[in-house]
């Protein structure tokens, strides 16, 4: 088995992201606290981020928008002194947040980029991932980088033919077990999953336990010496 | 002199854009007629765009955000009614807008793509770009997309070393001379400049009347022949 490439999700693979989101939803739950309880808000903004997902897409300024749609059908359209301001302001701060890779992430790459082609796949809004990318220090380790609407077995086998020698050689990392994992083992790659401690109901799924090409690992210190256990 | 790859612009090159944010902008002087006259309504927004370009980048959904913090300031945080929903809903329609290629269009490109290799180059939201040129029914014609989040020299060395044989063998093609045209050049591409009937005000700059790789056509149908003649 011959190994040339291994792509790496971004968001709460490389770096906290869905962090970010639920610490934003925790201050929102407070500003509405007067209107809603906690449950309610949850809720309703689930619901509301659900039936904008296809027109909006991953990223903060859909779940910006999803946040003051909540907001209004709750306050029945009467928001209270600030907190339409409150909420934007929320939302410029998510996209300012400054950007720390996880332990073991500088590490884990520099290794890697030794031996192999790393590529970043990720979803989300194109500027800002572009954005973190840059403040993470972390773009000179990758040969290519991917920002795309959609993570199907489709997008690996476009971007592993494009940026490596095919799925088949290419190694799929990340947190998420139904964006990075199961379609990447679709398309024939290579899947470690390396969970992160908070995961968006919607990205849920079960693991594939037993199959040939997948690999769970604690951390992803471990994700080099898996690699090269392949080869 | 040889030229293997023609790239274009998508939004008010390929199809209407800033017609629609203009349409969209004048329902909001509408419903915010008894807050503020036109003229204030029109400076507050392009001012509060401006502030957060560099934040949101282009597109709908920062625009959405934009004209809900303008209307928030100009009612004193005290929005009537469903004026936060409505903008809301405008804003979603925006995404939702049917694309109709411009005249001209799809015969342009048919003709070209017999010859060269069609890139499209796009700023904007990445999943609204994509379901956009899935609705025009252009995509086909193309042999690659990208959508960036800035156009400058170096975004096109980039992508005509990627798709195509390098930025000298290139032709780019759209409607903004800031955008589209004079970074090309600065490339080393030959431009071409197909003017809209509105720009935005952002993207003014002076042609580069008598710059040898430079020509401005009254409309795309134009392009064909113009790049022949390169050749």
């Amino acid at each position: 088995m011959r190994i040339t490439t291994v792509g790496l999700d971004a968001d709460d693979t490389l770096w906290h992201n869905e962090t970010i989101f639920r610490l934003t939803q925790d201050r929102l739950r407070e500003m509405m606290a007067g209107f809603a309880p906690p449950d309610l808000l949850n809720a309703r903004l689930a619901e509301v981020e659900a039936r904008n997902l296809r027109l909006y897409g991953y990223g903060v300024k859909g779940f910006t928008l999803s946040m003051i749609e909540t907001a209004m059908e709750l306050t029945d359209h009467n928001p209270p002194g600030r907190l339409i301001a409150d909420i934007l302001a929320a939302g410029r701060e998510m996209l300012q947040e400054p950007v720390e890779p996880l332990p073991g992430v500088e590490n884990a790459l520099a290794e890697l980029s030794e031996h192999y082609r790393l590529v970043l796949i990720t979803k989300g809004d194109l500027l800002h991932q572009e954005q973190k990318l840059a403040a993470s220090g972390l773009g000179d380790l990758f040969a290519a980088v991917e920002i795309v609407s959609e993570k199907d077995a489709s997008t690996y086998l476009r971007v592993f033919d494009r940026h490596g020698t095919g799925a088949a050689e290419a190694v799929m990392c990340g947190n998420s077990l139904r964006s990075d994992i199961l379609p990447a083992l679709e398309a024939g790659s290579w899947g470690a999953h390396v969970p992160y401690s908070v995961t968006w109901a919607h990205e849920m799924a079960e693991a594939p336990a037993g199959h040939a090409r997948f690999v769970e690992l604690g951390a992803i210190a471990e994700l080099p010496g898996w690699v090269d256990s392949l080869s």
